[in-house]
């Protein structure tokens, strides 16, 4: 597989961390906007022997690579219009979520998409993390019984942020850069669809970085009853261990799954314990296969779709203080 | 003080215990509503040395005995009513929660505790817990910085439930019978006042429960952009070691105060650890206290009538699916 790259923001670690231990796959090419660290990028992709061309222009780097697959992971606002571009070529496309930040950007999206023989894939890193894919498999399996509430945890530490985090025009808001893995964790976990919404969230105390919101709260009412919330924010100290405090509670009529720390737990009628964590592939890994198959056990294109359009659908609640109907 | 008591429903072991281990207080007569038991509470009451006339009719109880305080514990439907009787001739109330299950009661008897020189306590339980107050008063220390986001967690256990849990006309409903502690979780946490709440509930597979939701999420936006969130359910599994599974996180601009199975976890830029709890009154000796002096340092009537107004507000919320103004 031949890969382009362009920008150098966001989780390009994860193609990083595939690149390093296969030889299927082959950056070719990079290409990032002003403002972007390019030599960083390219020096990175050195030290796991990918040697690669700069271009300026990145219709320019497509049209002379033409590549398979195009990273795309610049700044929030510019990954839509990169995406489409691509798969308007049927360039397959692995790119920062959530790949719009405006609903007329989605709705651009989804119509080239479905012109388009190439696969998105958003990346959704939060899926492929052993506790929480042991919980969804769990949950599948029947341990819970009937799912009927799903709730959820954000927590980062702030941090340092570049100036694109302080405008909503550059930085998608909070619910959808870090709420989405939230939304994520819901939908994959319930099996449901959204079909309400209600938010709110506030830049109050953000430490100067303008639009930034740094607390969010959900509600959402889902297919068939499940009911579902989340908390964001990112007033994690920066003494944690962790970058995230990511938690995820899945409740049934028949037990409780809960993710935290990174170990799934699972509370039931004859007691409580710690469940086996399992593996699965790397996300790069896994859109791959889903490229050379047109099968995933794990994400598809429609996934990421949707909880792109749902985590639009929480900013619009809480840009509007009212409830939202997906 | 002299008291009598009327209902052998909720928490009225909350004052059992506190007669247990003093003098200074005796329960002179008891009444009960048909499809209560009375022989069980004229038992209990004999064991910790209360030994008491039993009534069949509540005015005449009050009309005869003319307490200090009267402990209202019957059914949902029944306390405001009664709360209101004893208020309205000067009787302090010690009433399990909700005080009302609709606004129209709610109303009248806010309109009654205007005219009376009496005070109420409602059965607030948790304030009064080690490690929910060991989190308060380390958030009012100022050890989380400026609180902007409260997120709570209540879950019970179903058990074997009356019947009157089956029917909205005579339980509160779940989001004010069990959801009215997170909510005075959050307002107490938090020392804001609610703005805005939204609220889903579903009475889905509740083992033939009738009305009885079996699970709730609730939003709200508070006072200077605070905002707050928490899930309330009825699925803990039967093994789990507490009845309920009840959490508290309260995030500051400097620090995360987390309460979870009992202990208070204080997060900040230094590390991370267990605080020391803090001891406090039992909330019936706090209540006498309160009456004697007209000063508390935990729960106040202004407190009891503003967390039911808000537990009825969220119940509006949930019924009506649309977000609702405080």
């Amino acid at each position: 597989m031949k890969i382009c790259m362009y920008g150098a923001q966001g989780h390009i670690h994860t193609v990083l961390d595939y690149l390093e231990q296969t030889d299927d796959a082959a950056v070719t090419a990079i290409c990032c906007e002003p403002g972007e660290d390019i030599v960083w990028l390219k020096e990175r992709l050195a030290q796991v022997n990918q040697f690669v061309r700069v271009y300026g222009d990145y219709h320019g780097m497509l049209g002379r690579e033409n590549p398979d697959i195009v990273i795309v992971s610049s700044f929030p606002d510019q990954n839509a219009g990169a995406a489409r571009h691509a798969l308007s070529q049927n360039i397959h496309v692995f790119c920062e979520k959530p790949v719009a930040i405006t609903m007329a950007q989605f709705e651009r999206l989804s119509q080239t998409l479905k012109e388009s023989g190439a696969k998105l894939y958003t990346m959704l890193t939060e899926r492929f993390k052993p506790a929480f894919y042991t919980a969804y498999r769990a949950a599948e399996d029947g341990l819970a019984g009937t799912i009927r509430l799903v709730d959820a945890r954000k927590s980062y530490k702030l941090g340092i942020r570049p100036d694109y985090y302080k405008s909503r025009e550059t930085y998608a808001g909070t619910l959808s850069w870090v709420g989405i893995h939230a939304i994520d964790r819901i939908y994959r976990a319930s099996g449901k669809k959204f079909q309400t919404v209600f938010a709110r969230s506030s830049n109050g105390f953000n430490r100067g970085l303008g639009d930034l919101e740094t607390t969010a709260v959900c509600c959402y009412e889902m297919e068939d009853g499940v009911l579902a919330a989340f908390t964001c924010d990112y007033y994690r100290p920066a003494a944690a261990e962790t970058h995230g405090d990511d938690r995820l509670r899945i409740v049934g009529t028949h037990g409780v799954i809960e993710v935290m720390g990174g170990e799934a737990r699972y509370l039931h009628d004859g007691g409580s314990e710690v469940l086996p964590l399992l593996e699965l592939p790397l996300i790069f890994e896994e859109f791959l296969w889903y490229i050379r198959t047109g099968e995933s056990a794990h994400l598809t294109t429609e996934d990421c779709m949707y909880t792109t359009y749902a985590a639009l659908k929480t900013m619009e609640s809480s840009d509007t203080g009212t409830a939202v109907s997906l």
